[in-house]
């Protein structure tokens, strides 16, 4: 059991707040929010004091790619095809090209882990991974105990030809990861696999038809790049004759919840589309910032109906997997793009950050319920950045609040950070290995 | 004197990265950048490790309010006209109501205060306030020892009645400040007075034209908002027929080089006027953001040789005194208003928010440089967030390095934040009384 007793600021989601209670968590579930008697404890009850602190659901990070992690602060000044070029393809050409020679996956549970450590130090409780299928990848989340989406990154077309994996070999893999990581739902676990087709122009329509079979009948989630940049959209337009959404929906691909990420240049028609089909948009402000894609039309998304969720993308292209930040600049610029102060408020981002990513994830947590899985941060509000005189606290979450603010993260009911440091695994030990390994990557 | 030892990375500039040197303070200035050996130094030297650090110059905010310090997290979502009359005026009106009617003001030693400390605490070391006149403003930057430059806010229209000063009190106030506090430069004083006049349309030319006065017998710089909404912009045509820079330049203002903030809204031909007055324009991306005033031209300024600095504006429109974010922002801002990610580089704003800044607040720190004062910030890069293979420094220092990463500052030759805590004054008492305080301020 874990007591956060006497709380200051209890934020159950963007809209109910409390103040002065305790909190219980029996298991990997909330059991109580109110008033818990000591008798009701057991002897081994981690005790955590809630005085002076906020506690909140923690953040979804609902789109990144982990294998970033040894790329931070590469290349600033290069658009997204070029980026991909001269920043990110010659690295995962030398990951795989190691990992087909000797078999040789270090790597992958390395740069998995310096990403689940900054995600935990900023607040983030779960998150989907676009990656490279390495099976340290996933084992990286159980260890350090995060709880971790891999959506497999599945392509046979465009990208160079030696990334390209044997249309048998790519099922083959695809299917041993369902296999080996994707737990049953009721057993709460750590892990969940969603299928990752990489965008609809690295993928030929047979992958995306056999990709929607598998996700039927193992009943798994699908997260997709969908119109990240106009040149897709040109692109889309000259190979397929549709756009990128409208292509995937006639070919069925929306019968599914799809997470689209980016949808920079939807249409007004996909964006009722999306609505109707029940796609969730992901929204990733700072990466589309960064590579010059584009503004989402987050608030006219919203006003259609459409559910959107934020995540940070990769290092390579953010360079911070920050939800504090992130929630910021995602207002920040919608309120821009209008030229209005009232496009998109705190609240919405928070609920986009937490309570939509998480139904979005098919995770059971992203609000503060009982019975609710126990995946809830520790914030301290007392240094001079968080000064907040009668404001209210979500605007403070939203536009003051640091990574460096959360204290303790505690993860399907498990304390991962106590004060800041990481109780899991050793975090200093694994900043050497990824450094000594990452440096004979070129 | 200072010796810092063994600097892993020094950035002495934007262009000019050196590894493994000491460095050597004495008094206010660097004395030595190289090797420095034991026999050079005295018993009672503080000596810093440089291991595994990197050291660079301090920030420069060259906009900010520092009595905005008490409104952070207050509404984010009215434009700027109803929010100066929401949430920045009635807090005003408080303050100059009680100031005037019993002389209190100690509520400004508290702002100032709670400002500097978040500062410091994010690695900025010299900064422009515009703000109310109270004489425990500059005070507080002595006792916490940031250099700080008071820019008094001066109107004399537009505004409510009751915020402004007869006119010879306003004048007499600012000669006062001016011999109170403004130091002579060869004796390299923390505080430095310029003068404030809040925007071309909230002052009378004949109050402009006195403040041209006394800028030039007193050798001061100006600072002033120019074209911040397009609203003022229609407002300036209206009123005086010409655009607001356009209209400063009629009437000789701009014959001193100007510090004109915000210019989101400057014309094509302003921003050649700007270049030919060697105006600096200060860009608050961030602030601009949250208010929906819109996207400052950047890039056309920077081809047209304006100088632009870099600000945060008041923290009731960021709301964190963040140079990190800040720089963050205002690149990828640039990045997406163009759909160009070669836009403006890390390097372009790191400049901004070092020497630029320093240049204009006629400052002469912003590089590190033998003769140069000594202010300067080390950086831990330890943290997973800052993970960086191979990367260049500026890149990893704008797009990935925190506030919470720095770990010591030195301003004008002194120790003013070692290991993350503040040396010179009790932050936690401080708050606690700008809490207490504040609160009676309603």
């Amino acid at each position: 059991m874990i007591l956060i007793q006497q709380i200051t600021t209890l934020v159950r989601d963007a809209d109910r707040v409390e103040h002065g209670v305790d909190l219980l968590i029996n298991g990997n579930r909330i059991v109580r929010i109110g008033r818990v008697e000591p008798v009701e404890i057991s002897p081994e009850t981690t005790v955590i004091s809630g005085k002076g602190r906020i506690v909140a659901p923690g953040f979804i990070n609902a789109h990144t790619h982990l294998y970033q992690s040894l790329l931070k602060g590469r290349r600033d000044d290069v658009p997204l095809v070029s980026w991909c070029e001269q920043v990110t393809f010659p690295f995962v050409r030398a990951v795989l090209d190691r990992l087909w020679k000797s078999g040789d996956a270090e790597i992958g549970y390395l740069w998995s882990m310096l990403g689940a450590i900054e995600m935990i130090k900023s607040g983030i409780t779960a998150f989907i991974d676009m990656d490279m299928n390495l099976p340290g990848v996933p084992q990286a989340w159980c260890d350090i105990g995060i709880r971790g989406i891999a959506a497999m990154s599945l392509v046979d077309q465009w990208v160079p030809n030696d990334f390209i994996t044997a249309p048998e070999k790519l099922r083959e893999d695809t299917l041993k990861l369902i296999e080996d990581w994707n737990q049953k739902p009721d057993e709460d676990p750590l892990v969940q696999v969603f299928l990752g087709p990489s965008a609809p122009f690295t993928c030929s329509e047979g992958l995306l038809s056999w990709i929607l079979e598998q996700a039927e009948r193992y009943d798994l989630g699908i997260q997709t790049h969908v119109s990240e940049t106009s040149w897709e959209v040109e692109h889309s337009l000259e190979t397929v004759g549709k756009t990128p959404l409208a292509y995937l929906d006639s070919i069925e691909f929306l019968s599914r919840p799809l997470l689209a990420v980016h949808g920079v240049h939807l249409t007004d028609e996909e964006i009722e589309l999306a609505a109707e089909r029940r796609t969730t948009v992901v929204y990733n402000p700072k990466s589309n910032m960064k590579l010059g894609s584009g503004i989402a039309p987050i608030v006219k998304m919203r006003r259609a109906g459409v559910e959107v969720a934020l995540g940070t993308d990769g290092t390579a292209s953010n360079d911070l997997l920050d939800p504090f930040e992130e929630m910021r600049v995602g207002v920040l610029l919608q309120k821009v793009a209008g030229e209005d102060p009232t496009a998109l408020s705190a609240r919405e981002i928070f609920r986009s950050a937490t309570a939509v990513g998480a139904r979005a994830c098919r995770i059971d947590a992203g609000t503060i319920d009982v019975g609710k899985l126990a995946d809830l941060i520790v914030i301290d509000p007392s240094e001079a950045h968080m000064f907040n005189l009668g404001g209210e606290v979500i605007p403070a979450l939203v536009y003051c609040a640091k990574g460096s603010d959360v204290k303790t993260v505690i993860i399907n009911g498990r304390v991962v950070m106590r004060d800041r440091t990481i109780t899991t695994v050793d975090e200093r030990a694994i900043l050497r290995e990824a450094k000594k390994v990452g440096e004979t990557y070129g």
